[in-house]
Parts: structure tokens; sequence; C-alpha cells
């Protein structure tokens, strides 16, 4: 069976004045994100216009990587015990590179 | 004046019915896109759980190329003219990579 890369979009707006500890997890998490197997690339965008909204983009290899990365302990105790709490608002895409 | 490079997110709900002709129009757009000097890469992306969600990343040398870009004549006739008009909705955020 055919597996297609998964590319996740999360947009995360941090509340204010959490900016510098929630880059300092992220530096974290992203040093153990992308050591996992199903990798492909992991970003981090700041907006120009207000700069305590963040775009992740991240790559995996198909979805059974990017289940194992949500699934994964670096995910759980640094993205969901401690950067989530700090966000005001966050929105995950999960998409299909398309040729066009 | 060091520039930065300037990474643009679009998303777009498409009308439903509206997609076979957005991307007829969409293959246009982003081969004239890819040839703008201060082009850097034109992904194009599908949401893997709402068909008509696009998301596109664009990425430009710095803010000069971006500019120019939303002021070309392809992406007048292109995307104000006929892709717009055919989106339920468009989210489009400029952002700078920033290294974690």
């Amino acid at each position: 069976m055919a597996t297609t890369p998964v590319t996740v979009f999360a947009k995360w707006k941090v509340k204010a004045g959490n900016m510098p500890v929630v880059l300092k997890l992220l530096k974290e998490l992203h040093a153990a994100s992308v050591k996992e197997e199903g990798n492909l690339f992991y970003q981090v965008h700041q907006s120009r216009t207000d700069n305590n909204t963040l775009i992740l983009t991240e790559g995996y290899t198909d979805e059974v990587s990017q289940q194992a990365h949500i699934n994964s302990a670096h995910f759980k105790k640094l993205a969901i015990d401690q950067i989530i709490p700090l966000l005001d608002e966050r929105e995950v895409t999960l998409t299909s590179p398309i040729e066009v």
C-alpha cells in the first residue's frame, strides 16, 4: 500500500508574555522530534505582523510516523504538559503535499 | 541592511464544487510564480480532513520579492481576478523562519 507523506501545519497563538518560555520548550521539542525515524522536517516561523503567532511546519514519511510523533514521550512531556497550556489558541491541520 | 526571507502561508477554503477549476488556475499561477526572481519555493498542500481546504507555502528572498509577487500581472490575472472569487475563505500569514 503506497503511503503518502504528511505535512502538519500548527498555528499557535502564544499568551502574551509566554513566548520566551515557549521558545525554550520548543527548542527541546524540536531537537527530539527531528531525531524521530519518520520525521522529514520540522520548521518554526514567526508571524511578521503578530510576534505572538508561530506557525510550525512538520513533515512525516506517512501517517504512522505522524501518529508516533504525537504519541511520543517528548511530545507528551513538552507539548501537551507544558507548551499547550501557555497558548491562547492552537490550530492543527494535517495535509498531503500535492502537485499542481 | 540584512534582509530576511519571507515565508507566506495561505489557507484557502474553496467553495464546494470549485476545486477542479481552482487547481487548474493554481497550476498556471504556480508555474509563473516559481519563475519570479525572488521566489524560493511554492508548495501546495491539501487538508487530509477537508478536501476543500488548501494550504500554500511560498518562500521569498525578502519582503521586496514577496511584494513583487502580489503586484505581478499573473497574480492579478489568476489569483485576484479568478481564484479568490471561487473561495469561501482566505487567510494569509506572512512569517519569518526562526531557529529554535
